[in-house]
């Protein structure tokens, strides 16, 4: 099954997924004009980054490890600027840790709902439990007073091992299948 | 048609299913951070029920009854809270009533969007047609200055009534059909 | 292919195709509560043309090239409220211009998504490119403090003729064949 999309709808869910989980929590807290209005910088960098990925599509396969590596960074940084504004915002520890997960994960939940299929966060891999994983390392060390540079450093860390393991050993969490209604 | 969903995702669209139209209410009137980050006590009480259901999922159907009952009280319930946020608000009637309608119905509609399916609020079920017609009623004792309490029971008793006897009549609206634009 | 839908139905999707742009560039500014919620005439307008589409839906074909021009006039005035909206908030230009797209298109998105199709929008015709071009128009004739009037006119002129010549022409952006990840 393939889906056809022109380039100005592959550049917005590229944008969409890059900036979607940042938007979610800077609604949800009432930070707005929400961040990427105010940051043009990662724009551009998305931008870029669109059209080389268009420019080299042939060759992306080549670079299945290092895009798997900077998704999972990138993971693993969202889910820090989350878990951080929630604090900043006085929100308890468990919504925090919610809000990280939620900037780490919800750019690949609109980007799946666009492509009218069911978001493969809620279906496979364990992306979000490693973005829960790391959101609770974050918030525990944060609580320790540990220096800011060793929480990010860990908590990207964690994510990565995380990630790392379960792609190795293909771990999955249990499965149900849901009827449905009609 | 059966949809497999791994445990995490079933809590995603639990919660979702739950929080989502208080969600939009609050970010549609700027109201944040939204609720459900400010009252943890309602993100523990969806996990025990979603998990509870998981446990007994194979006896639920037994529980048919009682679970039309809850979710039809539950929707009494956001109705009121969205007509109320919208009265608060200082927004009009017309409104407020949209709002209550909101909190009510639109956490199934996220419900549905995430599994890829029309949302069922817009084809079958008055279910949204009760919540409206629960919010007139709720808008009209208010402008009467009714006490409160004798507010929020005759709201949740008319949208039960209006459920109970369009399941049992088996009423629904006209329909028609919306050709594909491809 | 056809979709059913109650009128309930159809008439929260033709609200939600109005006024979703509208509210997503009013959600990502801060500016709540929403437009709608407080300009009750449009949804009372919206309401008017959604019962005259139903009562005369078999005379629709007859009127496809009005309906052609009003779209494209509502793609202008849509862009128009969007990246006014951004120069109010003290946005960038290129943001400005991204919020107008988004309060002109994203309405669409919406349907489609509530319908389980993928957005039109990222597939076929140049409706976003018309509006982005338009938004471009806009920000350089403010730029040039050129009168409002002219420059509302500019670019919504501008709108039409592109669509008109699109159409005309049957001009497409290059496509892309996403494979699915499955």
């Amino acid at each position: 099954m393939n889906k056809k999309f022109d380039v100005f709808g592959i550049f917005i869910i590229a944008f969409v997924t890059a900036i979607g989980g940042g938007t979610l929590r800077d609604i949800l807290i009432g930070n707005t004009p929400v961040s990427w209005m105010q940051h043009t910088m990662s724009i551009y960098l998305i931008g870029v980054i669109t059209s080389l990925s268009i420019i080299f599509r042939n060759k992306l396969n080549y670079l299945k490890k290092s895009l798997f590596l900077f998704d999972t960074i990138g993971l693993g940084i969202f889910t820090i600027t989350g878990v951080e504004a929630g604090i900043q915002a006085g929100l308890l520890p468990i919504i925090s840790i919610a809000l990280g997960t939620m900037t780490g994960c919800f750019g690949g939940v609109i980007r799946d709902i666009l492509c009218t299929e069911i978001p493969v966060v809620f279906r496979k891999e364990i992306y979000a439990t490693a973005s829960i994983a790391g959101g609770v390392c974050f918030m525990t060390l944060h609580t320790l007073t540990i220096p800011i540079t060793i929480i990010y450093v860990s908590t990207i860390a964690l994510i990565i091992v995380i990630r790392l393991i379960v792609v190795k050993y293909k771990i999955s969490l249990p499965y149900f299948d849901i009827q449905n209604k009609e």
